[in-house]
């Protein structure tokens, strides 16, 4: 490395460091609250707000009147805000101001804003990005990623500290899965040779098809973590 | 701003302009060499890797004895430099560490191991990302990028930056369009709202379909670059 190098790269270790501190903080005021934190993270297109507004109906099924919050991490728009928000869940947009990812401290901001004391389930929905978000802790109980089928059975193999950091893999779409030759079998090695123990749920967000298994994972951490 | 993020602002508007500098010599020694170089972006998955091997394949059989190179920057694999390999194209990895970017240093020392001199066309194929990779100039001729069909015709809006300092949009995996009611007429007016001059080629690189206007953009530019 040369000089300019070794002072990025400190650089980079110092606002780890940082904000791995931030994140515990974070998670130790939540757990005070009462109060799940999921990061939902993606690449674009994945299809992040589609699988929330349909995890918020079928959770509402099985745990009627969930008090649920998203957050809506975008460079630069609200599109995803006000679908979330017509879907009915109580919504706020976060502007990452250009950058990749959000860090434990802006995740705070947008925490103390949604009023976690008055909910039960806060989803945060991440920038669009399988990189820089799987370096930043924001402090959530647990990190749910979404693979789409079209993207392809090989992403863990070039993007792999997501699925390394990540507790729930949703792979999304698989009503395409036959169009883009799939293979499902390859997925899970791939995966579970970098964390043997990732939950993997095939779902299609669209139709809602294979939601049950993913929405009794979530029920089982909300009870536990609301204590109800 | 609070203190901290003060001083990340200003490290980040310092490697930029470090990188801008970079980039700039990086395009002047390009220019001695008259070696056209392309910088290829887009989602993880959107379909870089198979859009190269076909892109070599067509120009082929329009600049025949063209010689080409591909640099494949990775996370962490080599699997894209394999399969471009076997396509019968000079092909090398690069790997980026973790970062999420190839940034020019980065780039400078691919194309040195490439031997410019001895090419007419340099493709990069970037890190799978719509956020970073578009702050940092490569010192490439042209920035293209591919949005595929499952992504959406909303991402001009949530990934404006992309589309604003991209010079060519490849939408790839066309073949799909119908299954994700992909609206081709939205996303150019999305596309254009940002970037009045990017070229737009409906693509799919699985069966060659629509390239031809690319493949013909391509080699004009060659042509150019090369004086042939």
């Amino acid at each position: 490395m040369n000089s300019q190098e070794v002072r990025i790269f400190e650089t980079k270790e110092r606002i780890l460091a940082n904000n791995d501190k931030a994140a515990a903080l974070v998670r130790e005021r939540m757990d005070d609250k009462k109060c799940l934190f999921i990061n939902l993270m993606s690449s674009p297109g994945a299809g992040k707000t589609t699988t929330i507004v349909k995890t918020l109906e079928e959770l509402g099924k099985v745990r009627p009147g969930v008090r649920t919050g998203v957050m809506e991490a975008d460079v630069d728009s609200d599109v995803d805000a006000r679908t979330v928000a017509g879907a009915g869940a109580e919504a706020i947009q976060l502007h990452t101001g250009g950058s990749c990812h959000m860090d434990a401290d802006m995740t705070w901001r947008g925490l103390t804003q949604m009023k976690p004391e008055g909910l039960d389930l806060i989803i945060l929905e991440n920038v669009g990005n399988l990189v820089c978000p799987a370096e930043f802790d924001v402090g959530a109980d647990f990190r749910v990623m979404i693979l789409s089928v079209p993207e392809g059975d090989d992403k863990p193999l070039k993007y792999p500290l997501m699925f390394t950091v990540s507790d729930v893999l949703l792979v999304n779409k698989t009503d395409t899965a036959s169009i883009f030759d799939f293979d499902f079998d390859a997925l899970e090695r791939r995966v579970h040779a970098l964390n043997p123990d990732m939950k993997i749920f095939p779902v299609c967000a669209k139709s809602g098809e294979g939601f049950a298994p993913w929405i009794a994972w979530l029920a089982e951490k909300l009870d536990k973590k609301c204590g109800k």
